[in-house]
C-alpha cells in the first residue's frame, strides 16, 4: 500500500496557476490582488450523512469542490484556491484517482488552484475549504435585504431532491427526467458567473443547500424581514416535465436540499437588470415573491390569494 | 437535541477582532493587510487515528487549533484566522462547550479569530484550516537549506511521544516527568514567536509532527541536501530527567510525533543570532547537526564519530 506522501504526490499535485507555493510545504502561500477581500468557506462531507458510501468517486470529487464554490458564488466572490482534507478507511488507488479526476475537473472549470491539504486514515470524510476574492465592500451577504425587495431563485431547483428520491425511495421519473435529476444531484453547477453578475444588484443572497424555505429563513433573520412566496411562481414546470407528481415537485422545490441554486433579493427597480442576467448567464431566473416588514415571518401565497405558513422546512443535521 | 444552527450559535460565536464578516454567512470575509501574502494550512484530526475518543474535549479543542498554528509558525507567518469543520456522532452539549473552551483559549492566546466553519453528523472528525499573514517573499519554506547550514530544533522534543507511551503502553516516568509529557501531548505550544523571529535567519523550516528524522527528510528533499545529525547534541537531558530510559528517550526525540517543535536550518554565520533568539523567545534551541551536499542522505553521528543511517522513521498514516 502506498504511503501518505506518495498518495499526495501522485494524485493531488498538478500545476497551480496563481499560487506562490502550493501542495508540499507546511502551508500554501496565496497572494490576494490589491484591494481584494478574501471570502473563505469550509464544508465537511461525511459518508452516510451527505452521500452514499458507494457514490462514484469522480462525482464525489466534483461535488465536494462544487458545493464550496457555491458558497463563494453566493457572496459574489471569484473562486481562486481550494484546500482538501481527506480521511480514508484505506488507501484505495483507483478510488483516489477517480476522485482526483472529478475534483480537478471542477477546479479547472472554475479556475481554482488546489493549493494544499491533508490526507489521513479514518472513516470516509471530505473537508474542502475554498478561498475567493471580492473587491472590498462588494460582497453580497445575507443581511442586506429590505422590505419590498423581490425574491429570486436561479435554475431548476428541486431536481437534486428528486434524484435522491429516485435513488433512495424508488421515485419514478421519465428516463430523461431521471437523468436530469441525477445529474443535478451528482454534478451540481455552482452559479459562479451569476454570483459575480449580481454584485451591485442583489441586496442579500445565499446558495440553497438545505431547502428553499429553510434557507430563505437565514436571509429573513439576517435582513430582519419577512417574506411572501407566491406558490404559482415557483418553477415546477421542469420537475413536472421530468415526470415528478405535482406534490413531490412542490416539496422538492420548497424543502429539497443539495440544489446549490442562488436565492437572492433585489429591489423591484432592478427587476429588468436582474432578468437580463438570465440571458447573460444562460440560466433561468425566477421571481418568486417579496420581502415584507414582518421579521422572520415566511408565508406562502396560494393561487387563490390565501396565505399560509410553510409546513416543510430545511434539513438540519442534528434535528429530530 | 438542539439543532445545527443553534449549536453553532451557542458554542462558536464569539467576538471577532479582525474579520469583516465571521460565522453566520455563506463565507467569511477577511481583509489581508497590504503587501501581505496569506499562508493557509489545513489539518484533519480523526478519533482513533490522532487521538483517543475519550480525550478531554478541552485539550482536543486546544490541540486541534494549536497543531495548525504550528504550521503557520513553521512558515514564519502570523496567525490571524481559523475555520473549524466538525463531524460529531451526536450533539453532546457538554462535550461541545468544553471543546469550544479549549479552542478559544488557544485562539485567544495567539490572537486568532474563529472566522467560520461547519458542523455535521458523522464519526468524530475535526478539520481546522488556519490563515496567517507573512510579508510577501519572506515566508520560510522547506526548500531554502544549503550544504553547510546548521540544523536546529526548538524546545524539548520527544515529550509528546513519551506521554503517549505512558498512556498507551504504561511507560513509567517520574511524577513530574509524566505531567510534563502529558502536557506536551495534550497542550502543544505552537512556536509562533520563534517562527516570526526566524524570518531572515532560517533558510528552511518545518514543524515536527511526524518525528524529527522523518520530517527532516522533507527539508532534505526540498532543499536538495543531505544531513548529519550529531547524536550527542540531541536534547535528551529533559527526557532523562523526566524518568525515561535512554533508548526510549532517543527513540522519542528521533521518531516521536506530535511535538510541534520547529526544525530549521540556518547558516553558521548566523549561529549567534539564532542562539540569541532562544533568550528572546524563552525557549531552548539546540544545534544538532549540519546539512551536507549529498541529496537525501541522512546520517547519524555517534559519540565516537562513526556514521550510520537512522533505523527509525516518521509516522506515515498509510504505511505498513
Amino acid at each position: 500500500m502506498p504511503g501518505e506522501f506518495d498518495l499526495i504526490r501522485r494524485h493531488f499535485t498538478r500545476p497551480a496557476a496563481h499560487t506562490a507555493l502550493a501542495v508540499g510545504d507546511d502551508a500554501a502561500l496565496l497572494m490576494p490582488r490589491p484591494g481584494m477581500q478574501l471570502a473563505v468557506s469550509t464544508d465537511m462531507l461525511v459518508a452516510g450523512t451527505h452521500f452514499f458510501p458507494d457514490t462514484d468517486p469522480a462525482d464525489l470529487g466534483w461535488k465536494a469542490l462544487a458545493v464550496n464554490l457555491s458558497d463563494l458564488a453566493a457572496m459574489g466572490a471569484e473562486p481562486r484556491w481550494a484546500f482538501l482534507a481527506l480521511a480514508l478507511p484505506a488507501a484505495d488507488d483507483a478510488w483516489l484517482a477517480a476522485f482526483a479526476d472529478g475534483l480537478f475537473a471542477c477546479a479547472q472549470a472554475f479556475g481554482v488552484d488546489l493549493a494544499g491539504g491533508d490526507t489521513t486514515r479514518g472513516p470516509l470524510n471530505l473537508c474542502v475549504t475554498v478561498a475567493g476574492e471580492v473587491p472590498a465592500g462588494q460582497a453580497v451577504t445575507r443581511g442586506g435585504g429590505r422590505p419590498g425587495d423581490e425574491v429570486w431563485i436561479s435554475g431548476r431547483p428541486g431536481r437534486a431532491a428528486l434524484g435522491l428520491a429516485a435513488l433512495r425511495d424508488g421515485l419514478a421519473l421519465s428516463a430523461d427526467g431521471r437523468a436530469h435529476c441525477l445529474e443535478a444531484l451528482h454534478r451540481p453547477q455552482p452559479r459562479v458567473a451569476l454570483g459575480l453578475a449580481l454584485r451591485g444588484l442583489a441586496t442579500a443572497m445565499l446558495d440553497v443547500s438545505d431547502g428553499l424555505a429553510g434557507d430563505l429563513g437565514h436571509i429573513l433573520e439576517r435582513s430582519c424581514c419577512g417574506a411572501i412566496i407566491d406558490l404559482p411562481a415557483l418553477p415546477l414546470a421542469p420537475l413536472l416535465a421530468d415526470g415528478a407528481p405535482h406534490d413531490e415537485a412542490l416539496r422538492a422545490v420548497l424543502a429539497g436540499g443539495d440544489d446549490y441554486e442562488l436565492l437572492f433579493a433585489a429591489p423591484p427597480a432592478r427587476h429588468g437588470l436582474v432578468a437580463a442576467m438570465a440571458a447573460h448567464c444562460n440560466l433561468p431566473l425566477h421571481c418568486i415573491g417579496r420581502l415584507t416588514d414582518r421579521p422572520g415571518e415566511l408565508l406562502l401565497r396560494e393561487a387563490d390569494g390565501s396565505l399560509q405558513p410553510p409546513t416543510m422546512t430545511g434539513y438540519d443535521h442534528f434535528a429530530r
